[in-house]
């Protein structure tokens, strides 16, 4: 039995095994299907994990890492005999750091419990998306998440300053400092930050914060064109200079759906446009930075760029007016089935991509909706699909509508979800072969025996 | 003769070797010193970077890669039986798209070129420092330059969407996608970036630009205390919400001697305080902007967080503020010898830090002159040491009189500049063995025979 291997090294409280496993543990966040592994142990320091791995890597026993669980490709999927180690235990807020300006956490930390501390001290861990009650910050550096905010403050590559990992054979590999620069040899972090638990498992961060802002405002705007958006674009980060927070962008017929579900969800803007983009600025003097807000959309409806905008004005409606872009169940529920895409294309190229997309679902009949939004202003778009069964031929028909072009774009499969299990096959439209011969050059460096999340990106 | 190994595949004013070597190309920027090496090559194209590595590669002979040789910390030295491949001809800057804000660029474009060609499209390549007439992008990314601006926009690291890189062995490995979000697997051109020519030859760059600030204003600032250095930092910051774009600080000494100089670089301040900051911000609204300042630097003198203040109103006095803080050869000009250091400590302790340097240095006698200054928002400090002699016993007392907190304070002995020969002993003060380890097991798992910038890092 391999749950009696770790005896000595934890306690029984830390060692889930049997029916209590399969009662309170998951795949993945939201799927009511029973985890299948060995074990699942809850290490409670950064040496209990090395211990942990040292055993694993002696008997060559496969380990999956498992934080949130609110990734959406598979990436923290299990078999029957896999060790599963969840950090969830791990979850201390070690330092909160106002004059560096940093945090030092352990890697079971929510990334919401992170917000509410930084905010306390008038200082922001910009990173944000919908999952921030659950994702744990592990987890978010190992698929080096991006969100909502990546268009200011960047991926969360951006704001980590130090990591600590565990090797798969046990060895500590520990940068913590608080420093912001260092070009010291290589920069070794880079390669673990999104490697999905498939190099060594992340126990510890330093992370970058920023001064909190003081006001924040959303507006949506209506427009015709998909060349009005790049303007548009253009137009509010030029003039915003370092307030643009957050530009998305919704297609006519996502608006449509995303804000029918409810009042709470009632769209600020009619149904009369091709396009909705919902805007964010975040500064430090509200009275100026609303007039900033206004003029700059009062600009771009006299150039013709926009058609209609309406702003956010008190905190209830910013929260309304994000609820519409952040409650994607609101196109989920409605479908049979669902299928969803996280691509990359370059911005100007996106507006034809995502219409011929449209138009060869409509024409091959296969899907029973097609939905489209996203981060456009880092060229990263979701498109959510409904389908009526979960075939692969099925499956395989809609990836091949959705990635076929993805190659040819110099675009993406993966712009900020990961490979994980789900998108494997799809891996070489994004990279070359010799990118992936490193990759796995690399992968049988730092792990030979292969335990590390194996199975996964390749 | 190795040049003539070469000989079928490049033309004969490709090949530089024997005397015209010497006359034309020097190891490092700024020194007379010739380059010893058997001989310079200068490719025009990847595919014939990638043909002389696959020679280099069969023959075992070390690869020694220049660009504008602006490093300061031997990175490009060479040895007499070195082959030297310069990028200089590969200056092309192939492709400006201002809808997806990108530049394209090959390895030998020089910086200052980049600037003027995205200036003139109303973008902005962000990064700047004093090299910029010299240094060329594929050594800036090499090094992962950092200098005026990081504090807003990253390190160089943070502004590369895409990389070419040719492999020792001549493999050439390009992903060079205009995409800002890209999580299909391991991110390798994070590799490659400030690996100082270690690891292959980056022949062309996918770069990030951004939209053109219009307005641009500097101020000088006095403190009394290193405390309060913080707090401004942390207030203006605060409060100018995405327009501060630089924040260098420059202790009393050094002040006075870059301000001594000539009346191109007179004080725009007395000399009554013990800190003066530099702060820069960029906005799109110049009256605003101004006003911000202003108003953010007054209610500093209110709060006693500065004891005084004077802002550049015009672009003449803009370019005077900061060449007292560019033109160090102010500082080393007075030296009869100069060593300088490149450091990275966390924000709160670098006042510290410093005063105990000053008293250290002051105590040994072993010094002329000491200086101090730099991004201290990024707390990266650098330090001028004057000496009397060039002997590496007084070498090695300077350094170990700087280095010797730089572990226990978790700083690193090269914040931008990188470790290539001079500062290989101190690498273990930044980095553990075991990261060390990692490193060289990367070099060997890339450039087995060892050949791509022999003995450089380690």
């Amino acid at each position: 039995m391999i749950h009696t291997l770790f005896a000595d090294h934890l306690s029984t409280k830390q060692i889930i095994h049997g029916a209590g496993l399969k009662s309170r543990y998951h795949h993945i966040w939201h799927m009511d299907e029973p985890l299948e592994a060995a074990c699942v142990l809850l290490p409670e320091s950064t040496q209990q994990v090395s211990t942990i791995l040292k055993i694993c890597h002696d008997r060559g026993l496969a380990v999956v890492t498992h934080g949130g669980l609110t990734n959406l490709v598979g990436s923290t999927e299990t078999k029957e005999n896999d060790v599963v180690i969840s950090l969830e235990r791990m979850n201390q807020i070690e330092e909160i750091d106002s004059e560096s300006r940093t945090a030092t956490v352990q890697a079971g930390v929510i990334l919401e419990e992170l917000h509410r501390a930084t905010d306390s001290q008038e200082l922001l861990f910009p990173l944000n998306f919908g999952a921030r009650g659950s994702a744990q910050i592990g987890g978010i550096i190992a698929t080096n998440a991006g969100g909502l905010r990546v268009l200011k403050y960047g991926m969360t590559r951006h704001l980590i300053l130090g990591l600590e990992v565990v090797l798969a054979d046990g060895t500590i590999v520990s940068n913590l400092r608080k420093i912001i620069k260092d070009n010291s040899g290589y920069d070794l972090k880079q390669l673990f930050i999104g490697s999905e638990g498939t190099l060594g498992i992340i126990t510890k961060a330093v992370v970058k914060l920023v001064e909190k802002p003081k006001s924040r405002y959303a507006a949506y705007a209506g427009l015709k064109k998909y060349e009005s958006v790049i303007q548009l674009l253009k137009h509010i980060d030029a003039g915003a200079s370092g307030k643009l927070t957050g530009f998305e962008l919704i297609w006519k017929n996502t608006y449509e759906q995303l804000t029918s579900a409810s009042d709470a969800v009632r769209p600020p803007l009619p149904y009369d446009y091709e396009y909705y983009v919902l805007i964010e600025i975040q500064g430090a003097h509200p009275d100026k930075d609303i007039q900033l807000l206004e003029h700059l959309l009062e600009n771009a409806l006299e150039e013709e760029i926009i058609e209609d905008a309406v702003i956010a004005r008190s905190q209830s409606e910013v929260d309304w007016f994000f609820r519409i872009r952040e409650d994607v169940n609101n196109l989920v529920d409605f479908m049979p089935y669902d299928q969803h895409f996280d691509i990359s294309i370059p911005i100007p190229e996106i507006g034809g991509y995502i219409a011929r997309c449209y138009s060869r679902f409509r024409e091959s009949g296969i899907a029973t909706q097609v939905y489209a939004f996203g981060h456009v202003a880092d060229g990263n778009i979701h498109l959510m699909i409904g389908k009526n069964d979960t075939s692969k031929a099925t499956k395989e028909a809609i990836d091949h509508l959705v990635y076929q072009e993805i190659e040819t774009l110099n675009g993406s499969v993966s712009a900020e979800h990961g490979i994980g299990n789900h998108k494997k096959a799809y891996l070489k439209f994004s990279k070359s072969d010799s990118e992936i011969a490193i990759m796995k050059a690399l992968k049988n460096q730092l792990d030979p025996k292969g335990i590390m999340n194996p199975g996964k990106i390749f």
